[in-house]
């Protein structure tokens, strides 16, 4: 009986190498897409912080008012950061006290340091967020310090919240190029999403930054940070700088996030490449996503609204393909 | 020694089956991407034949002739539709006598009818390609006739074809949703597929002609059609409206297709939509085929220096957002 028995177990060695194979791939196949995604509206923040001329607090309020009215279960508000730096957020106080809360949306705001995290704790934040980067070049010249000498920063930051209980949001920037170094490793990119996740945040955001990258090396960098971060603490933050973003967003569904940060009205971009656009459209997300029978919260037409409003107000047609063909119906 | 021998056997259906199981989800799996991929392009044709202004024959000539020096394998030049209804393409055969063609270029032209056929063959095309829908009020609004009586029209061209050997493409418009009749089946569209692929067409495009269609809604349409026309003889053909266009084209590259139409700079896309985009532009589609490691044979800052030339003849921005974000290197 001693040749069956073996022949039994080599059998079930088989059919496990095989299970697990295919379990591998269905996650990867469309099959395997998120029944809800949670978006995370940053126009009001890393949109127009790059505007050139100071917009009114008056009109970032209504914003953010329509952006809540839309079902967006997250609006990133504000930052606080030094005005002498960025000017357009210096306004985060006004802003914070003048909107109109809705008790399921979550209003965060980005916190550098301390100092910051602190006044936005007064200013009555429901979360916080981190701002590191993946490549060395990038760090220094955006935040004026190492990688290493970033998360030692953060660190006080993430303390502070977790003694106050407010979630923070890490970001890791660059993780699919540099616009000084050029390629960077997902290996890196997984390093510093795992110290963030370490530090305490509950997601860490994935930003293609400069929007180079494409849905193979969108497949290649959730592969390898979910070994170090649970993929379901993920999220993807693209720039359709190369018209890309979507197919990277449809890449990353299809690897299990169901974190996906997006701009209303594409509002963002770089201020240095005049005609090369920036975030992702919100509305051209929902639309991917309604599509995909992914259901989001969020109302199209009022969000499609919202968009026209800020459009308008900065005398531009909407950065979204969806709100630029549904406009003669508006 | 039986229950060894049955053991044997059974260990190697346990796997085949699981062999099976993975090679099926492969198939549909990132990893089984094709390694080549036939951009079909269709600027001069469909980009071009929207614009209101007549575009002098001179700089399609010149037009054509750079996208045949960017590497593109395919271009659809003309139609030969009478002049009365697209007065744009009136000029078929002094385009076709003046462009210098490279012998590794298929140079196709649109042909509704024997007539179009023939004037195509005397003016010495390497190709044609008939116009078919999936809707019958867009077949009747476009062509001014039922589906049915479509395929009749065109088989007396694919008979002609078949004579003289020249290879048919056959299109199919609608595909994923029509502009009087909303949702479109895709069995609708299979049924339509295999006409034609009946008719004799060596490959069938399926247009999203009003650029509604979502990831999902391309995997149902590919599995669908691909049952009854083999999935190599499959194009995919986009319409960027709503943003979704290189998310489908991804999709549909995961399904297996390999052939895809685009147009340079995004010529093309509704004249009644003010805003809303038309076709995918090739400079994406190239520029997402590089970021995957998919030859297509395509330089692509010869491409974008093509789609600069016909952008700055017309007078506005180029429609693609790596044109756009490049503008400043080249």
């Amino acid at each position: 009986m001693a040749a069956p028995r073996q022949l039994i177990n080599i059998t079930n060695k088989i059919r496990k190498v095989y299970q697990q194979q295919v379990r591998q791939l269905t996650q990867v196949s469309i099959a395997g897409l998120p029944s809800f995604v949670k978006i995370v509206e940053v126009g009001p923040r890393d949109g127009l912080q790059n505007e050139k001329d100071i917009v009114p607090s008056k009109i970032k309020v209504e914003l953010i008012n329509k952006l809540s009215e839309s079902g967006l279960p997250v609006i990133e508000v504000t930052s606080f950061v030094s005005p002498k730096w960025v000017p357009q957020m210096g306004d985060h106080k006004e802003v914070l006290a003048e909107i109109q809360r809705k008790p399921n949306v979550v209003y965060s705001a980005l916190t550098p340091n301390l100092k910051g995290f602190k006044s936005a704790v007064e200013s009555n934040v429901s979360e916080v967020a981190i701002f590191g980067a993946a490549s060395e070049s990038f760090s220094k010249k955006n935040i004026n310090c190492s990688i290493d000498e970033s998360i030692e920063r953060f660190r006080v930051v993430t303390e502070a919240a977790k003694d106050r209980n407010i979630p923070v949001r890490g970001y890791v920037s660059c993780v699919m190029g540099c616009p000084y170094e050029g390629d960077v490793q997902p290996q890196k990119v997984a390093e510093v999403a795992k110290k963030l996740y370490e530090l305490g945040c509950y997601e860490i955001s994935l930003g293609d930054t400069i929007g180079v990258g494409t849905p193979g090396l969108v497949r290649e960098l959730i592969s390898t940070v979910s070994k170090q971060v649970p993929v379901d603490r993920l999220a993807i933050h693209c720039h359709d700088t190369y018209g890309q973003a979507l197919a990277n967003i449809f890449a990353a569904l299809q690897m299990g996030v169901s974190v996906v940060d997006s701009s209303v009205s594409g509002l963002g971009g770089c201020p240095y490449a005049k005609g090369a656009s920036g975030n992702v459209s919100t509305e051209d997300v929902v639309y991917l996503m309604n599509g995909l029978s992914i259901k989001t919260g969020v109302n199209l037409p009022k969000l499609i609204e919202a968009g026209h409003f800020i459009s308008s107000y900065l005398g531009r047609p909407p950065g979204s393909k969806v709100a630029q063909a549904t406009k003669s119906s508006l």
